[in-house]
């Protein structure tokens, strides 16, 4: 495909006009002010037109949008309890390809091309991944509260299964990481040989992390340090890292995590929802930690926009420091796009960039909310939305395009969830 | 219009499914679970749609949509002194119209049907509304530091101007408030004339109150009062107050704001963006005082979307106060529409109610981010957007459908904004 005369944002996240982009397979192969001489196919007018890198989503948990509007209002104790594990108890692959695919609609259409998912029922989610043609890092959530040894827990088996069966499957497109639920869901042996067995396998390990207030202060009072200092002694620190939330770490928190070079998937609204906190991205960021930005789950959400992820990414550290002038919107874009794609291990992703990976977005800026265009990154963050979403590409495939979806079914995805739902309400009450 | 077998609202904002909703003229005429016998005209398929009051954007400045990205990541008094004052001097009339129009445009796209505008240029901001044909209730924004008598100021000239020849104009859809831009930029002469005049003539004072931290406190070391305690002493609150942000407010403040019937706008997005705080309005509500919610200028916020402020107001208060089960969505959706009408004075407006005024927004639920449909007030809150407004009627007109604006060329407004824009920055630059 060749984008003409189009708006980009550069490797700098600079806003360059008038510009071309050819992609070809999976890659950008040309950017330049001049036509190509190759010829890149089809052709698209990039008059109003923006071309940003597509959003990650960097922790979400996809079969769960099954359950949107599901538990609402609840403090997460009852929200976990008495709605989520009971509804979740009734899940199988064949359901959670259903969310993962209504999940994977919604996403595409704001702009995001590839996604952290920590769950499980991997076949169907893959099932679904494959189907949609989209990008994955998943990650078979390991929860475990016995000593058994590693290798004979059930979970790790999946998630061991999950790596063996689908790593690096796709052209790449799908990825598998491994996931310790968090802390307070394992035994402190469980988690040791988590970190002993990850080392050097060069996985991602994605773990909720001081997510709630409560769970991070047990901690410290039942091992004597935090869940970052926990981690890092364990060894878990030293594979590339994910740690989702981050509400409550504290300032040594931080030295570890940059020296580790972990990256932290901030969850804004789920954070805000659940009554957890708010996480200050703004002290990562000075102090040189790697940002991401994720949705979690439409439970908790309730949505998958990273648009309005992004936008409270970018709103609260200015309102809660009581700085408006701190965190460009051009940091924000890069959280959200570069920042995702480096926590997935994905270094040939999130930049518009010869070479790198066609995982972009376009946005029509001739809309009402876009006007004036004084400032096309602010107007990224603060005024734009899903619905300027015209064109969203992963892997230079086309999989969303003016409201249609290329490899969705939607219709008939929208009919089998609500019947899915039904099914399992009605399993739920009938105990 | 005959809305058939459509899911609604009622006035008590709980859900109806499979119901009629007839308008007749500028009023709802019949609501039922039976098809009326009466003709309504054009039929409506109601099916997957919901009908809700439309919203009220309690507090904007809608001209100043053309300074949307023109003054980013700057603390108040830099963006204020630096870029919007400056700006502003090269306003006029026909300007504002421009800029007017196309803020009523994007409220319409996103369901608002009546907004609350304090600034000046009223033939232009007028001259925008009659032609919109939208609902409004402007004020004529007061600055005033002298100590003239209040009749001679030439800004009170022209608030009175205003509501000579609008007030209640259009069949009511233009009313005109008084508005005292703040007690920091005014004298206390001004704002005891102001207190004295207003009394008993009808009209709501429309003020910007304790926004931020230091004007809140310089207020206090000034009259040894709160800007709410000065409002009250001087009998401003003696007419019926819309007072803005309202961020930095006390014990006491509230109180007298329940007392008086005061209502707060609450501007979430701008109060972050500008670093001021965040309005604590679940104290608010819990001791009994109006909230309406408004989006503030696209200069300071940078969109004009009430459901993403309706968002934002809903999500803050479980976050900053760390409690997931405060304000239901029920609630949130009655602030940002019947609480925005009663602030405007508008008591037959705000409910699906038969004999109030048609003011209704109609959102499309078959879309991926809404499904499933387990609570559709949580959906409306948390996961809807304005990308799912397929319809957007003002006293019983049709002024947005399925992306079309019925009111406004958008093409020719648009234009005429990046034309206003680059010939008041070229001036600005021009000294």
């Amino acid at each position: 495909m060749l984008f003409k005369n189009i708006t980009l944002l550069d490797e700098n996240f600079d806003v360059q006009k008038n510009m071309f982009v050819g992609t070809c397979k999976d890659k950008i192969a040309y950017i330049g002010e001049l036509a190509p001489q190759e010829d890149f196919g089809e052709e698209y007018d990039g008059k109003n037109k923006v071309i940003l890198p597509g959003f990650v989503n960097a922790h979400t948990h996809s079969p769960m949008t099954l359950l949107r509007g599901y538990a609402e209002n609840l403090a997460l104790s009852r929200w976990l309890n008495e709605k989520v594990f009971p509804f979740e108890d009734r899940l199988n692959s064949d359901r959670a390809y259903y969310g993962t695919m209504l999940s994977i609609a919604e996403m595409l259409s704001s702009g995001t091309t590839s996604f952290s998912d920590m769950y499980f029922f991997q076949d169907g989610v893959m099932r679904a991944v494959k189907e949609a043609r989209a990008k994955i890092n998943f990650s078979r959530s390991i929860v475990s509260f016995s000593d058994v040894n590693f290798l004979d827990d059930i979970r790790v088996i999946e998630a061991l299964e999950a790596v063996e069966k689908y790593h690096n499957t796709e052209n790449g497109k799908i990825k598998i990481d491994m996931a310790l639920h968090a802390e307070y869901t394992n035994t402190y042996s469980m988690i040791k040989q988590f970190g002993e067995y990850t080392k050097g396998k060069g996985l991602i390990n994605h773990i909720h992390v001081s997510e709630t207030k409560s769970e991070h202060e047990d901690c410290k009072k039942k091992y004597g340090k935090t869940p970052t200092e926990l981690f890092y002694d364990s060894g878990v620190l030293d594979s590339p890292s994910l740690f989702a939330h981050c509400v409550w770490i504290e300032d040594g928190d931080i030295d570890i995590l940059r020296e580790k070079g972990a990256t932290v998937a901030h969850c804004p609204a789920s954070n805000l929802k659940l009554g957890s906190g708010i996480c200050d991205i703004y002290a990562l960021k000075e102090r040189g930690v790697n940002v991401a930005i994720g949705t979690d789950s439409a439970a908790s959400n309730n949505g998958l926009d990273s648009f309005r992820e992004m936008y409270l990414a970018a709103l609260l550290p200015k309102g809660t420091r009581r700085q408006a002038d701190i965190l460009s919107a051009k940091e924000i874009i890069k959280m959200a796009t570069y920042g995702g794609a480096a926590a997935q291990g994905r270094f040939d992703s999130g930049l518009i960039k010869e070479g790198f990976k066609a995982d972009l977005c376009v946005i029509d800026t001739d809309k009402p909310n876009l006007y004036p265009d004084f400032d096309i990154l602010n107007n990224i963050v603060y005024s734009a939305g899903k619905s300027d979403v015209v064109l969203t590409m992963a892997d230079g495939e086309v999989l969303y395009r003016n409201g249609e979806f290329l490899t969705i079914d939607i219709e008939k995805i929208c009919f089998e969830v609500n019947r899915v739902v039904k099914e399992v309400v009605s399993e739920v009450q009938n105990g």
